[in-house]
């Protein structure tokens, strides 16, 4: 009676063995990390340089540095070095920097393509964490890939919820990052 | 007899363990999915905004907006919104958009760097693919990192190997996307 | 006696399947692959064409492309094609190419962000990696990640130290990468 158990116990633990090694659906779908994050990016638009954390360096032919081109900002590259806060108070004190590019690659529509890192170096953490991906702007949340971490999110991958929690104009505009990270290391 | 086998049933299993859970090499190379796109990039030159899909918004000294920089594009950067279609044909129902930037960097022959996402939201897929990697145009084929996915995609990992398949001068060009996923959520 | 041993094998062994399975914490951080390279970037500064191997092709309103942006290189972004060695000598036979940008993104001190590929076509190494991340000039050492791989480095993914070598003003510097790989396929 025993043996048969015991069998039973093998056959099913070879099956979990087997499915881990050469199975593609073992992995978990429950975040291991969850942060949430605000970074303020206020962009430079010829008059305002002593407060803008952003700056466009690149445009259409039809565009210039010191406004968005039109329609909807097409072309335009945008690089940037914003505050990261924990609530939506562009005046809290940063927890860490926001530091990359954007830029808008839709001409029917507001779309950007985001290539960027968030660098901590405080008390709660040290290290960064690498994103990219897509961020068309006429969805509420949009999707982007937490491609790589260092320091205390060494080799983080995950998904980052991105939702534009406040702007005005063209001047500033507010992100909600929500980031689920499924590897950690 | 049988206490035997189920003891060397046993050391079979805990040798698999073991290799699973501290072993390099125990990664699948079969992909766990494989698709094929193609996507059209038509460069605004000056005079066909109209139906360009792409737009040169960097380029070297030597270089401006409305022609690829001699020789070889080098330091020519464009941002690009293409539609994905399903087969060759530029004008079959695109199934999403091809949304990023490439950039010449060799100067004695042509060469390139991709950062861009694919956006599906049609019945067959919704979710996103980033991708990054050189584009040595020299070989006929080039791979290049699956970076990360979200929607359908969560969390994908893989290689795409692009080739040119056709092109017109400067104006157009269709790549042809052979994506193989080795890690799938 | 053995029933009992094999039994407490046999819960050892389901405890370490689940690990495996379900556990986050299970991978090593013993790298699997470990490699060292400098790679060499000399920037055209508009009187040095025939030796650069880099080039200013965006930068803020403020700026130009011959001359690096006041203050700290912000919103400078450059193209690159530079050599990679195994020693710190520039004329060492190069062993592949650093290709891709980077671009100043900070204000009030030397900082940037890299996205960039390796690309190798040696007896040694056939294959590409591929690399994102913030590079804080002011850190002796700077962590950004391995985000994928080709050919010899299928899929792999790690952490790249990187650390200014050496400089010369602004048109020329070398990076050391210590590239720790900790997914090998």
């Amino acid at each position: 009676m025993a043996a048969k158990t015991q069998t039973t116990a093998l056959f099913l633990c070879l099956l979990i063995c087997i499915s881990a090694v050469y199975g593609h659906k073992t992995r978990s779908r429950r975040p291991c990390k969850e942060l949430v994050f605000f970074f303020h990016d206020i962009l430079y638009l010829g008059y305002n340089r002593n407060n803008a954390t952003a700056v466009i360096v690149a445009s259409p032919q039809w565009g210039n540095k010191t406004a968005m081109a039109k329609p909807f900002n097409f072309g335009d590259l945008v690089v940037f070095d914003d505050p990261i806060t924990l609530d939506n108070n562009l005046h809290s004190p940063p927890v860490g920097r926001a530091q990359g590019t954007y830029f808008y690659d839709q001409w029917s529509i507001y779309g950007a393509w985001l290539g960027f890192s968030f660098l901590f170096n405080s008390t709660d953490y040290v290290g960064t964490l690498n994103f990219a991906g897509a961020d068309p702007l006429i969805n509420k949340t949009r999707d982007i890939s937490v491609i790589g971490g260092t320091g205390d999110f060494f080799m983080a991958r995950g998904v980052a919820t991105v939702s534009t929690d406040a702007f005005e104009g063209d001047v500033y505009f507010r992100l909600r990052v929500d980031i689920r990270l499924y590897e950690c290391w």
